[in-house]
Order: structure tokens, then C-alpha cells, then sequence
């Protein structure tokens, strides 16, 4: 069985892409299973050990409604930080800000949203109010020295408002950007973004912001697209590429909203096209496969699935 | 639940891609669970009704090597043809072609290697022998008035001599469509391929034929990279694409050799490109949904998963 793809290069696509991993956080938020803290560490550990330079480790949104990652002060006590890798973590307003300074996170992420209907139901905010909220949790976070990413979600359609239109999405990205956010990743939430579509809201973000330098993907294998979706965010200048270790993972308040984009899966065909990721792909299916195991469920990933050993799953 | 992708176009694609169906053929071929030749009739007709208008429908290779198709004839009788659908028949060699003849067969494909160990392996010839067995077959076929189609399998690797070199997939192509075949549909039988090797490949080969016209794709999703292929390939020109419902099916003669490209993940990103595809794709889940409880387990697909209703699995 191979274990790398053949290397082949193709016209037109960036030299190195930077995989920003989401699996701890968004993959693991979703999972049933509670996954206790030290493997949430171990975890986070062999990322970095498979060469990933940017993970977002962990949450610090209510409880009640994540429990998976009611533990994210402990863990980042646990993780070992890696020189030269970022671990951001997702804070959702100012109460989590406080407690990510608290645990010396250096950089954040914020979760905002393209439509109306998901700001109501996810941010309990309009589409307008949700700068409101975002602007003193950017504003404090970068006065005391920290990056923060801003994902914009429901990029492409959300079940109840249907395809969201391109200009609203250039207009919420343009307003995150402005409150000093350093990059985008645009989130297919329910996983209904096509190619053409992919294409004609990274140009046009690229057109409004002069270059496709501060946007990344992230989507959602709903309906098989993930990865031809990706292929088509390179095409057009995109460098930042979110994925989930094995596929694991999904939004828990969008209906139908199934896994990531499997890690593994990107970097066979980034690998294939002679991108550099800097990562490597045997570890990186290790990890999976020993994940899996904690789950109790075989991973999505279908390079998981034809490269890894077959998990120890219990009933 | 959406039932249909919303429709954006992009730049440089077909306005037309005909969905060359093979599960009944390539699909089942691999399943474990016999299944009787009535539910295979009913089976193609529910793939014409869903609006294909082509659909490889079994197989007269020996029953030894396919036990699942043994029904070959029985299922040629039963299937009540519907005007303006073809239904091409697997033909090994001269005696499947007498076989085929007998039952009214309109159409052939052959099965050739695009490597020599491939060759020896599922053909019991050389790579420069298997023209001697095929020359007969493709001349009595075409004496006969029948359309004969040329499968090139492991175009792009085999597992036991690595990447396939371009130069030879073009040579065995062209002595292919010199012996009269109509079209060559290009295998990635393991899966091994991704997007710029695909591209070097189609392009190398319309280069040598005068345009990619003649060219088909036949992709399977080992490692995840059916569908970013399939977007390179019409990209490249290609405008016939293999697809399996549910993605059922793979090779029974390749170690490794996972689902094909799942139809109906195929139909989602067309139909979401507006590339007229004349399918229906709601039709076409539920022919997926009802075959996967016939064959006792959960499809492949992605978007069968999403829009389906789980199978009745039995224990």
C-alpha cells in the first residue's frame, strides 16, 4: 500500500500552503464520546510532533453549550507549547477573552456569521449587532499583543435563507477585517458551496481586499465538495487551507452540518500536486487512526481509511 | 434538507457532461451479497427513468472470475429497453463477444492495462500481447455494427510499478482507438492520481488525438481525490464522466481498489456548476438509498448520506 502520493505539479497553484488545523476544537466539540484531558494534550502534541505549525487547541465558549471542551483551561495548563507553533484558541466574547489571557493564549479566533438567521441562532445577535459585540473582544485581545482570526460562517448558504449573497459576505468580511482581524477563514457551515460558487466569492473578496493574501477555506464534506472546493481556493490565490485531523467534526448548531475537511485527504492531494506543507502525511494518519480508536469510530477520511489499521472500535 | 445544489457557474467548463453510469456493471460486480437478476432489472430501469442515457449493465466475463454477474444473459432478457438509452456490455474476449451477439447487445467496452504487470496479472498477457486478443473482438464487434469502448485501467499507477509513465498510457490508447474503438475511458484503478498528474495526462493525450473528445474518466476515491480529478479533467475538456451509484464497486483484481466516484457527488457538483447533466438528481438518491438496503449497508456517497434515509441494515 502506498503510503505518499506520486508528486506531479500542476500550473497555477500557490508553492506552500499552510494547513490550519482545526481538529481539537472543531473537530473534537461535536464527538459524543467525552474525551478526557490527557488525550486532548497527547492529541495536540503529536500535531505538532507530524509538523503542523498552527492548531487551534480548544474553546473557551460556555459549557453548557460545548461541553466536550468545558476542560480548556486545564488543557492548555497541559499542552507543551512547541517553539514556532501557534496554538489559537476560539473565544466567543469578552468573558472568554478574559480567560484565554488568563492562560497566556496568544492568539484567538471569533466566530461571526454571513446571514441573519444563523447570527440569531448562534450569536442570539442580528447580522448587524454581532460587530457590537466583536469589536471591545478584538480591540482588547490586540491591545494586549494578541492576532485574532475571524471566521465567517454560513460563507455560501445556510439552511434557512438559502445561497447567501456574495456582496453581503465581502461586506461582513470587509467589517471584520476593519476591527483588525489579520485573516478570514471562510466557512462552508453546511457544506452546500460548489466550485463556481467557491470561485466567484474568493473573487470578489480578493477584488475588495486587493489580494487573496488574508483569506482561508474552511469546508465542510457535507455533500463530497470539500476537496474540489479546496483545489478551487488555490486556484484562486488562497495559501490557508482549515482541515480536521481524519474528517472528525461539524458545527453543532446547523442542522445537517457534517464533518470537515479531512487533514489527510488535503495533504495526499496537496503532496500529489507537489504543494509543500511542510507535514508528514504517515504521521499525521498514525494520529488518526489512534484517535479513532479513542472514539470508538472509524475516521471519515478516506486516506485514513485505506492507509490506517482498522481501529479497535468496541460496541 | 436541500434536495438540489443552488446553481453558479464557473469559467471554462463544458455546458454538457454525459454521466456514463456503471454500477450495475463495475458496482456490483464486488458486492458479496448475491443479488437476484430481477432487482438488478429493476435496478438499470430506475437508472433510464432517473433520465441516464447510458448505463454499462453487466458483464460476460466468466462466472468463475465474477460470480455476481453470472446472470448476464437472464439480466439482458429482463431489461426492457427504453429508446434512446444505450446499455453497454463488459466483454472479455471473443467468446463474451458470441455471448453478447446471442442477446442483442448494442454496445461493447474491453477491459485493457495501461501496465505491464497489470496486464499479466488480470488479462494473463502482455502489455503488447493484449492488442492480439482484443483486434479479433473489436473487428467482429464493429462487422456487427456495435460501438465498441476501450477502458484503459491503471492509468495512473499500478502497485507494483508506481506512476504509470504518460508516454505509455498514450501509446496504449492510441492502438486502442486505432483498432476502432469509439472512446477511452482513462481508469485510475487503485486511486492514485491527483489533479496536476490528471492534467499532464489528458493533456498529453488530446495533444497526441487532436482534442480530448474521445477521452472519458473513470476515477475511484481511495484517497478522497475522485471528485478534484473529475473538476481537473473538464477543465481539460472532457466531457464523459464514469460514475457508480452510491459509489458502490472498485476493482475485485486490485489490491486497495475502493468505491468508485459516487454518482451522485458527481451530479451535486455539476448540476452546482450548471452543467446540464439531463439527471434528476432526487431520483437517482433514492435508486442509491433503496439498492443500499437491498445490498445491506450504508452508502458510500456523501450526498446520499446527507439527502438518504438510512438503509434498513440488517445485523
Amino acid at each position: 500500500m502506498m503510503r505518499e502520493p506520486y508528486r506531479i505539479e500542476a500550473r497555477g497553484l500557490p508553492e506552500r500552503v499552510t494547513v490550519y488545523e482545526v481538529g481539537p476544537r472543531d473537530g473534537l466539540q461535536n464527538e459524543a464520546v467525552t474525551v478526557p484531558v490527557e488525550v486532548k494534550a497527547e492529541f495536540v502534541a503529536r500535531l505538532a510532533a507530524a509538523g503542523h505549525r498552527v492548531i487551534e487547541t480548544t474553546s473557551f465558549v460556555h459549557p453548557k453549550w460545548v461541553p466536550q471542551l468545558a476542560d480548556a483551561a486545564e488543557l492548555l495548563e497541559r499542552v507543551e507549547r512547541v517553539p514556532g507553533v501557534r496554538y489559537p484558541v476560539l473565544v466567543p466574547n469578552e468573558r472568554g477573552l478574559d480567560r484565554a489571557l488568563e492562560h497566556g493564549v496568544e492568539e484567538i479566533a471569533i466566530f461571526a456569521s454571513a446571514t441573519e438567521t444563523f447570527a440569531n441562532r448562534n450569536l442570539n445577535r442580528t447580522l448587524e449587532s454581532q460587530f457590537e459585540m466583536f469589536e471591545p473582544v478584538v480591540a482588547r485581545a490586540l491591545g494586549n499583543g494578541l492576532r485574532v482570526r475571524a471566521y465567517v460562517s454560513m460563507c455560501f448558504g445556510d439552511p434557512w435563507e438559502g445561497p447567501t449573497p456574495v456582496a453581503q459576505v465581502v461586506s461582513v468580511g470587509r467589517r471584520l477585517l476593519d476591527l483588525g482581524c489579520y485573516e478570514l477563514s471562510l466557512g462552508d457551515t453546511v457544506g452546500v458551496g460548489t466550485p463556481g460558487h467557491v470561485a466567484a466569492l474568493i473573487g470578489a473578496l480578493a477584488g475588495d481586499l486587493g489580494g487573496p493574501e488574508r483569506l482561508a477555506v474552511h469546508f465542510h464534506d457535507t455533500y463530497g465538495q470539500a476537496l474540489a472546493n479546496t483545489l478551487t481556493a488555490l486556484r484562486e490565490g488562497v495559501t490557508v487551507v482549515d482541515a480536521s485531523t481524519g474528517g472528525i467534526g461539524g458545527c453543532p448548531y446547523a442542522e445537517s452540518a457534517t464533518g470537515n475537511l479531512a487533514t489527510e485527504d488535503l495533504v495526499w492531494m496537496l503532496h500529489g500536486l507537489g504543494v509543500e506543507t511542510g507535514l508528514d502525511l504517515p504521521s499525521l494518519v498514525q494520529t488518526s487512526t489512534w484517535l479513532a480508536e479513542r472514539l470508538g469510530r472509524p475516521s471519515p477520511s478516506r486516506v485514513v481509511q485505506a492507509l490506517g489499521t482498522a481501529p479497535d472500535v468496541k460496541e
